[in-house]
């Protein structure tokens, strides 16, 4: 702990904190990436199929079914979470980079990590809500008389999943980014 | 801040931590009656209704059906996460009760900053995947033909509103808790 050390606080703040900066960046421009990767995914993710839904004598009457990601809540919330934990990594890794002006070094370390914490809790609740919804999708709920969905639109839940993948990447990249914001906090006197 | 007044250390630091201690476990208590409540109402939800399903001449034919949290797998997520932060919560009371004398105080209040926001997210993960499983049961998804069963179960929908409500509250709780903990990370030097 930095506490213990004796040596001058001013070269052991900047030898301590240098990397530590570094680290969290590149953490911030992956989870970035993973997250906006997520939301795109998720958002153009759309299937049109051609289905035979009954046949009279020998002609199969078609129907065209689309699934798309609005057509289920879950997966509107997922979008909207991921898009906002990339433009909350976005502008803290701006905030990182040229914020060495602002004076209140402790204040705008407690806002980081006060914001971190939040969007931890937001994309963890759009992960939550989108996974469940995927595992209804591929399993379907026989006591609720929910078919599942995935054995028509194999391609709409394949895109899904990845997607799904995506943001968890990014929210584990955001919970070890928050947990160094906190450390950080410790370590900034 | 704390960083800029002049005063001794010791003395604005008792003055400033020990209200401050006592409003953070008055709202671990009321979190973790909530998270409790809700753990305990969603638990207990259990209805079994018998509904007419056809009718051969005059004589109906019935069906007994039950509903159980147990059946959606994001229910069951939702008991197990709010367990997991009644647990946490509880434990956070007895540290802050009878920690006082472990020697790293800085450590310690990083650990418990640490643990509360990953509380945070698995409390919010739960309560999304509850809340967009609770809105299907409620309205239903036509595009996936998903029928809403709460027109049939409606004390078992009721109940489950109930936990959310008092899960969200503890959540909401606990997010206060987690930017406390935050910001007592920066007083305590």
């Amino acid at each position: 702990m930095a506490l213990e050390n004796g040596e001058k606080p001013g070269s052991s703040f900047v030898a301590v904190r240098k990397p530590n900066d570094c680290t969290i960046l590149l953490l911030r421009l992956v989870a970035f990436l993973a997250t906006l990767a997520a939301t795109l995914v998720m958002a153009l993710n759309k299937e049109t199929k051609t289905l035979v839904v009954a046949t009279i004598g020998t002609t199969p009457i078609k129907a065209t079914l689309t699934a798309k990601f609005q057509h289920t809540p879950a997966n509107v919330f997922f979008v909207v979470a991921n898009a906002m934990a990339s433009l909350h990594n976005l502008l803290m890794i701006i905030v990182q980079l040229c914020g060495g002006k602002f004076k209140d070094k402790g204040l705008r370390l407690v806002m980081m990590a006060i914001l971190d914490m939040m969007t931890v809790a937001l994309l963890s609740s759009g992960d939550g809500a989108a996974t469940f919804m995927a595992h209804l999708a591929k399993k379907g709920n026989s006591h609720a008389r929910w078919n599942k969905i995935c054995d028509k639109f194999d391609k709409f839940c394949d895109h899904g999943g990845g997607a799904l993948i995506a943001s968890y990447i990014g929210l584990l990249l955001l919970v070890v980014i928050t947990v160094l914001s906190i450390i950080k906090l410790l370590k900034a006197k």
